[in-house]
């Protein structure tokens, strides 16, 4: 038994892994990560493989970066936490005023938290109590999309759509108004009837612009969010943003709320936020939200809720510098640039291949979809299985393999994905 | 305007702090931290703060401990992050490993998230995904106490009873059977009948072991924790330990739940698991719990639920090393030692005075019950208000004076601690 299956064993026997079935674990082959470099990761065995997704959507300019790296041991240096709850840090404020600037919210503030999910819910109280504190009654419920994932805290759950089996958790969610799904072309334009049917009882309307990640990296037209964040606006109801995954560079643009021109009342981000380094979320809310929550000290407008690491030092230390470097590197431009070699790689060498059935890009998130014959082949898993055989870490939804690089990746890189997948795909279908 | 004076004024324009009125954030005066020593956080004008709520609760061994520091660093130099999600880093089995012997759970196994809050709803998922994977239908509620709090997601906060003015939520929030509060002596024994009568529509208990810490440090008698545990044992109702506050030493025993003799099928830790240093919990899943999530690959037996960052490496390298100091340095010993000090400190400056009400201590988890003759004193704000003033960092809940010191807090600094409450309660009491 080589090291990597000597500590996959370690691993199942006690490590608990979402999304992820244990029986399966070890006969799966996980890679067992000891440390990095740049873009590689390296297993337990010394052996490399190429990130490409991120760390699951959340790394930007690679692994072990010296810059972000220094701005860590400098923080260490100062102070690891120190609690947000009435108190502050002057790290965390840098990091607010870096980021103020940059975010698609009018007149924003920051509430941070680590968990994604938490922001997520951060902003659906948000929404709620505001309506509470302005004294309008019925604004209770929320409009969501078909294939929406916001995380898997039952709040956040309630917002997404029952994909992976989640409606078995049904008996704990609150109910939400949908509309379609990013797959159906109607899905924006639905929601904007839906906008005007359910006006007066929606307290806030939760979308993913652009790109719809755990569905499979489905897209909806920029254009049709100008709409909806319309409909919104005549109907008086908030608009929240989950740029989680689409944040920080993804698509193209530093939020993907930018290319649709929207200015969203609550937003959400995490994963790139920290450059992928460290569990750091926040809640970004807009001057109107802000002040509805302004009142007498200890009052009941007070928003009472709070997570103990949010706004951590060490996190804050990374995600400053990781901003600056963005800009630095000119990082954006690398992004549209490679998407756009991506797109002329995919459709050369993927798009004709007779297993695919759809290939979705944006920016650097992608999606291709297979096209299984039949039920039951785990195409998706079995693809991903042979690439990563061959030094490429990739990692399905169902039967899409997910392109998802880091930011700074380069064209060789690129086209040694897709020259991975196009073996993985030629293996694993013929 | 000082320096303090000028970052309260920059934060307060940007960072929406929890818990945490923002009209009255800058007049109640807020400790900027700068930086840290020991047990003293420095604000950014040099002021030193004797940090005697731990950080809101999360430091273990004070801030800046130089083997801690130099875990982190070392793990810099490996990376930062890699995904849980279907592979795994070598950091995390150590850790989990590290973690198994100690944990009072049969067969544990470790999911990882980042906020505490995320842990317990990881916690309520398993329980009700448990009794469907099992074949058991009508097990879709549980039972919980007055006045606990398990954190602020929309699960959480289900599961947590309504202060803080959460109530406002209930149309969010799933239904829950609810026992006493643990300010009723009765409180364990009403659950005990109600889980006996509730029991088939139960999936689980989920308790605070020792002490209901957000309630106002709330105290309930060790042994008739062992009893609740009896009576799920007889109706085969799972029992969750939030253990998220109480956990790693804070009561004078590394688990709360050792110190009950219960074995939680479910225990969620957070906050100390790092030290204080970084964000990191995790769900501790027993092998029956487990087990039921056994099946074929991607089915519908699987647990589909992940947080990016849960099993982030840096954190795991700083709770690894965590953990082996706490033994070296026989933590817990001072716990214990510094507790009966603190008790008989308390007993002679503190419990005499006419405006303490009552004094609840368990470890290193303290609340000071004050007694104002109406409402509308803020005595609780202002009494700690005035022991900052005197460089001993101190927060309320309400009227309840939180003290809840370092691990390693020293005799000199208890009895600053205490001197300063004393002085403080003169000032604004008188």
């Amino acid at each position: 038994m080589d090291r990597a299956a000597s500590w996959a064993k370690r691993d199942a026997a006690l490590v608990w892994h979402g999304f992820t079935q244990m029986s399966s674990f070890t006969e799966n082959r996980p890679v067992i990560v000891d440390r990095a470099e740049g873009h590689e990761l390296v297993d337990v065995d010394g052996r490399r493989y190429l990130d490409a997704i991120s760390s699951l959507w959340v790394n930007t300019l690679g692994h072990r970066v010296p810059e972000l790296d220094q701005a860590l041991r400098d923080q260490i240096d100062r102070v690891a936490h120190s609690t947000m709850l009435g108190n502050g840090n002057r790290v965390v404020v840098e990091l607010a005023e870096a980021l103020a600037p940059l975010v698609p919210v009018d007149g924003p503030h920051f509430l941070f938290a680590s968990d994604g999910a938490a922001a997520v819910e951060q902003a659906l109280k948000l929404a709620f109590q505001y309506w509470a504190n302005c004294g309008v009654e019925g604004r209770t419920t929320y409009l969501a999309f078909g294939g929406a994932y916001h995380g898997d805290t039952i709040g956040s759950l309630s917002l997404g759509a029952g994909g992976f089996g989640t409606d078995l958790f049904d008996p704990l969610r609150f109910p939400v108004v949908r509309a379609p799904g990013f797959d159906d072309p109607r899905c924006l334009a639905t929601a904007c009837d839906l906008v005007s049917e359910h006006g007066a009882s929606l307290a806030a309307v939760v979308v993913e612009p652009l790109v719809q990640g755990a569905a499979g990296m489905h897209l909806a037209p920029a254009a049709g969010f100008a709409s909806l964040a319309d409909a919104c606006r005549a109907q008086d109801v908030l608009l929240i943003a989950d740029e989680v995954a689409v944040g920080f560079g993804r698509t193209g643009t530093l939020f993907a709320s930018d290319q649709c021109g929207i200015r969203p009342d609550l937003l959400c981000l995490g994963k790139g936020l920290t450059a992928g380094y460290l569990p750091q979320s926040v809640t970004v809310a807009g001057q109107r939200v802000f002040d509805a929550f302004l009142g007498p000290d200890l009052s009941e407008r007070t928003l009472f809720h709070g997570h103990s690491y949010g706004g951590n030092a060490l996190a804050c230390a990374v995600a400053l510098r990781h901003l600056a470097l963005l800009a630095e590197r000119d990082v954006l431009a690398n992004v549209r640039a490679r998407s756009e070699e991506l797109r002329g790689l995919l459709q050369m060498r993927i798009e004709p291949h007779p297993a695919v059935r759809a290939i979705r890009l944006q920016g650097l998130m992608c999606g291709v979809e297979l096209a299984p014959p039949h039920d039951g082949l785990r195409w998706g898993r079995r693809v991903c299985a042979s690439a990563v055989e061959r030094g490429v870490l990739l990692r399905p939804l169902g039967d899409v393999v997910v392109i998802m690089p880091p930011l700074t990746i380069t064209s060789g890189e690129l086209k040694r994905i897709v020259d991975v997948l196009a073996a993985a795909l030629d293996e694993v279908t013929a």
